[in-house]
Parts: C-alpha cells; structure tokens; sequence
C-alpha cells in the first residue's frame, strides 16, 4: 500500500516552523509497512491544496493531509478535500454539538466560523479530537482514502499513534516493520557505536543512533517474522552496554528514576537555582510522582537562598554561588526542610557569558549538580557547552542520571 | 518569480531526519521575493526525482534541489536533473582534479565512482563548497533554472546564505517580503478573527492567524516598498485588538512582563503544584531575569504547602488543594515569605482522570491561579482542555497573562 503526505500551510514553506508531523507520520508509514514514495507541501491557498490531493490521488491508496482544520478562513483543508474528491461537504451534528459544550465549558462566544471545524466530507467518518475542536477526518474514496489530521502538535499527536496507525496497520496488510528504542544514559554517541561497531552493519536487525541531550538513543528495526532475531540482537546490546540502558521506547529517565524509587519508598526534594524550575517540571511530566516528588525550592537569587534553604552566607561571599560547596549546601537544606531521603539541587551559570563572583569567573555552562541522601552528600562538576536552553535540558538530565545512580547503587 | 524546492531522500520519508534545510531556503526565497507555493519530497529513487523535477518545471521558475549529491549509488540528483533538462552530463575537468586533490589529502584512496561528483550537465555552473566534495549546481533551462545544492548542513549553509542568496535576490529583481508577527494573548483565534473580519481578506498586506498554546500570532506581510501600509495595517490591527496585542516577532510573555515588572522595580515569587517548576522555568529563559524573579516553592505534596506556604490545613481539610482559597493561600504565603511585591500561584488538576478531594470531585483541567500583590489577592478558576501537557503549558501561560493585566493595570 503506498501512502503520500501532504502537509498543508504557509508558515511551512516560509521556514517559519518546521513540519515535525510529516516527520512522526513518516515513522507511523514505516512501522505501519505503508510505502512512502512523496510527500508533498503546499501553502494555504484552495486551488493548489485541490491539486495537489489530485495528484496524490493518482499514485497513493492513502493520502494523508496534515493542517488547514481550523475555525479560519485559511483553514481550507476540508473544502479542498471534498472538491478533490467530488463529495459535499455536510454539517455532523454529533460534532456541532460537541463543538457549542467546548465553547460553553470556556466560556467563549459561539460565532458562525466555528461550525466549519463541524463539517466533513458526506462519507467521511469522524475521528475524535480530545485535545482540540477540530475533529480529524477518514474520507474513503472507491478503494481510496484521504485522512485529514489537525495540525496542532498535542491534536495530531495522539491521533497518529491511536486510530490512524490502527488503520493503516489494519488496511496495508503487510507485514509491519517492528522496531525497539533502547534508551541510554552515561555514554555519547561515538562511545556507543565504538562499543557496538560490528553490529552497525548489520543488515538485519539494523541498528541506528540517535544523539539526543545528554542521552542516546538506538532504534533496532526488523520485520515482524523476524521478530526472534530482534530480541537476541537486543540481548547482546544490552549484554554490551550494561546498566547504560535505563530504558525502552517511549520511557523517559525521570520516569523510570521515579520508578525504582517509589519501589523502594523514596522521597525526592529538589533546590534549582540556574534550572528555575525545570528538574520539578520534568519530574512531574510523570503521573502519579505525588508518592516519590514531595516539591522543593526555586532559589533563583542569592538570598533566597540563605533565606529559604539555609546556605550559609560565608559561602556565597568566599566560593560564590555556583560552587560545590552551595549545591551541597542546597541538596542538605531541601532534604532537612522536606524530611525525605533524597534531594537533589543544581546552580550554575546558564547564561552564555562568564559570571563574575567574588572575583572568581565562572564559565558559561559550568554547573555543580549536588544529591543529599540519608548516606551521603555529593556534588558533581560538570562543564556544559551550548545556548541557555542546552546547558539548562543538560543540567536537568545529568541530575536525573546522578539519582538513578544513586537509588540503583551503581 | 517563482520558486519550488524539492527535497531528496528516502531517511526525510522515513522520518528519520527532520528537513531543516528546506526550513533554512524558505526564509531565503521569503526574504529574496522569490514566492514559494510548493515544495515536493522525494525519495532516493532516479524516476520518481525526475518525475518531481518535471512537475515542478511547469509551475516554478526556479527549481532547487537539495541532497543526493554524494558520491555513492543513492545519490541520484545529478543525473536526475540532466534527465528533467535534456542537457548531457559531462565531466568537469577542474572539479575532478580538485576532488582527486581533496582524497589525496585525506589520504581517501580514489575511487571511480568519486568522478560522478565532478559531473554537471553540460550547461551547468559550478558552485564552489569549501566544506565538501560535492559542489553545486546553477543549472539554466531557457527562461527557467534548475540549482542542486547538497544535502549535509554545513555545506549546504554556505552556499544558501551565499551565492545562491545573491543569484536569488538578482534574478528574482522582486522586492523582499517583509512580515512581522503580532503576539496576542486572552483572545482565542477565533475572537481575534471575529474582530479582524474585514482585514482577513486583504490582499496587501496579508494577515494571518496562528493558533498558539493560550496566545495567537498574526502574521502581517507586505513587499518592501509597501512597507508604510504595514505600518497603518498594523495600527488599525492593534487599534483593534486594544492592549490583548502583548509583544511582537520573537518577544515572549514571559520577557514583556518581567520587563514590565523590572521598569516598575517589582518583584516576583512563585508557588506551584500542578505545573511542579514549569512557571519558573519559563520565567527563568529570559536572560536576567534575577532582578526580578526571586525564586519561590514547589509544593506538589499537600503537606508540603502547609509546611512551606502556610496554607491552613482547614482549607486542605474541606475545600481541599484545588480551591480558590489553596490558591489564594499559597499566593500569600510565597508573598510574605520571600517579601517582594508579587507572588503568583497555580494549583490544579493536570492528570487526565478527575481527582477527589474531600468527597469534592475535581475534573481534569481544573485549576485555580492565584496572585497576591501589594494591593490584592486574587484567584481565578480556569477549565483547560487536552493532556497534562496542555494542561500544565495553559495554567503557566494564563498565569503570566493575569500577572502582565496586573502589572499594566488592565
């Protein structure tokens, strides 16, 4: 079964945002066995978006449209779709209704607009949107379909890997292609593939790094019949990379720290200084974190610090701030506050000039990451490269492997 | 002029590559005045680029290539090109002296199949890549012109923001486009459209609306000479729009309203649950925010906001962590313990299961966002759609939206 996208928006061709959708439906074709021969991207115009569903009606079995859902005038996907296909555009009743509780339960005001995000082709079936008002569209066209897909990542998103792969997995009928993520932390990626060297070529199962921040990833891929060989090609890895793989597919490290900690009744407190809050959002993306994650403390200034966590204020005068001595000082404050077993902290300079304390310059990227537990006080240097945000996600992700590290006692 | 890029490479199908040179030339024709309707992907496969090329000649006036340039079976682009235009291949003889000269170098043995990257069609310009062995491409076709550029970033990177840019902007003898982006928050995309309803169809400038997390951006474009009637448009836009219209281009709210607070000398606490840091890590990527943000308390546990903020334990004991008087509570209490001007406050539910507290059933979405300011204390309740991620990037967003209405005197 050959499939063809067509991504569909202005902002996309003008380089304003990058169509990171075609690259996750590109995955969904793989796995799903859909041959992917083009892909097409047109602006938000009627006339060109007609064409070119035409012409990837001519040479796909399923065509997929990503974007143009909206409530706007430039929304133009469902019109275009139904003019491509020859069918009428018709008002879902069961969608107007949802759409007008949508709008009550916000609070915002019903305007005639709206009802577009209601219609669909006449034969189309709906597919619900739980993150957004515009429902995505199955459109069957004689042996053809075409799927619409709102664009908003969190829409799309959930989507793709729910009824869309579904279908498409269910409508190929080939054998899918099955791949594995192994998820590793403590090695880059050149110290992976030196460890794996032999087995990068093979041909099947294929093995392929991703560098991703402050961790790598490895996508094994087979087909399904040969599904064995996947599971003993994993087995060597692992047998190779030891306790570097924290973990699979779509696990995340805080995730599986949180984990092993809530099976061993530990407690987390967190002190950010440089990360403002970005360790305790990460720890948090997890559901359910309330039994391990208790809170902690943003300790941004310098007072704040003393005054909230107790660093002593000899410290901050003679080491500075972004010393080991302070995230060891941090770490020993958040853990006596909240009365758990562990607590982590990081200070360092996130800003991409050097910092200047008591006459001491500190880098830009140099970050102390400090962990308190009921058997000792630690606190790493470590030295960063990168913009703000990269020595930030980097600061974070190292303070998550000196955890798991510190709770699986490796 | 008209431009069309297209993109060669089964991994970009696949999804294992994100197509960020594609991204990089659409800012380029944006900013030469080339207009940009279309862009095609293909795969690594000779009839199908060729197939693309041709398509692509009866609708655009340039046609740029990029990737599969290399040196190896995959790399199909050149002979693709000569097939689309009709021009024989030929063997540059300088191109083939300075690759043999580069092997040697590199101490690369010579291989025949390295002679195809010295190959251009007949008529062909070469374009010089100090980064690579594979040079570009400047290909006339009549009035029409075809460029290859290669694939990798680095070599790709020069040449667009180089020759091809000048080649561009000459030839296209059009004005650049300038656009500028209008950032709106507390009006949703389709209010903002209802009040532009008239200026949505215009046709210079443009405008056009895009949906973001709890704000919209408007694009306005216009032509260079135009740029005046940018001005007045924006104007009637903004007259419009009032005081909703928070920053423009790249500002975030974040930064508009720390600016705001640091020309005013406020201050600003913070004391999160739901969003567990995510306030205070999106206030901190503003560079220098220290003046301003002094830190605050992530009290995810509700023992943890009674021990930290003071929240009474009668309020946990019967309204319960998601109520009005919590949020208000915690505003307080990071207020009078770290003794600024503003504290800011988020409790919720951000799980996608509804929660109960106190026999209460509180829905998913649900969350309360509370302020405390010299003059006041505040709290809002707020009913969010989607997953925890939006839930937690909307109780952050419209917290920062109530403090710039406080902080403005909206």
């Amino acid at each position: 079964m050959r499939g063809e996208i067509v991504s569909v928006g202005t902002e996309i061709l003008l380089g304003q945002i990058v169509d990171a959708n075609a690259v996750d439906l590109g995955l969904v074709f793989a796995e799903t066995g859909v041959t992917h021969h083009f892909r097409q991207t047109v602006g938000d115009h009627h006339d060109r978006l007609v064409s070119a569903l035409r012409l990837a009606l001519t040479r796909a079995d399923v065509v997929v449209t990503i974007g143009g859902l909206g409530p706007t005038e430039d929304d133009i996907t469902r019109t275009a779709i139904a003019e491509a296909i020859g069918q009428r555009l018709v008002t879902d009743p069961e969608n107007e209704d949802r759409l007008r509780e949508i709008f009550e339960r916000r609070n915002i005001p019903w305007t005639e607009a709206q009802v577009r995000q209601a219609q669909r082709p006449e034969q189309a079936e709906v597919i619900p949107n739980p993150n957004g008002t515009a429902p995505g569209l199955i459109c069957p066209v004689g042996e053809q379909v075409v799927i619409a897909l709102p664009g908003p990542r969190n829409e799309f998103g959930p989507m793709i890997r729910g009824r869309v792969r579904d279908f498409l997995a269910q409508r190929s009928g080939e054998e899918p292609i099955v791949s594995r993520v192994l998820r590793i932390v403590g090695l880059g990626e050149s110290q992976v593939e030196a460890k794996l060297l032999d087995l990068m070529h093979s041909s099947d199962p294929t093995v392929a790094p991703y560098a991703k921040i402050g961790e790598v990833h490895l996508r094994l891929t087979t087909r399904q019949s040969h599904v064995e060989g996947l599971a003993q090609f994993e087995a060597e890895i692992r047998d190779r990379l030891g306790s570097h793989v924290y973990g699979v597919g779509d696990e995340s490290l805080e995730e599986v720290t949180i984990d092993e900690m809530a099976q061993r009744g530990l407690t987390l407190a967190v002190a950010e200084s440089c990360t403002g809050g970005g360790l305790g959002e990460r720890l948090t993306r997890v559901a359910g974190v309330s039994t391990v994650f208790q809170g902690g403390f943003l300790t941004y200034q310098d007072s704040v610090k003393t005054k909230l966590l107790g660093v002593p204020s000899e410290i901050l005068a003679t080491e500075g701030a972004v010393s080991e001595a302070c995230a060891r000082a941090m770490a020993v404050g958040a853990r006596e506050r909240l009365a758990g077993t562990h607590a982590l902290s990081i200070t360092g300079v996130a800003g991409e000039e050097p910092m200047h304390e008591n006459g001491i310059e500190k880098p830009s990227g140099l970050v102390f990451i400090g962990l308190a537990t009921p058997d000792r006080v630690v606190a790493l240097r470590f030295q960063f490269a990168g913009n703000r945000d990269t020595i930030r996600a980097r600061a974070v992700q190292n303070a998550l492997a000196l955890l798991r590290k510190d709770v699986l006692g490796l």
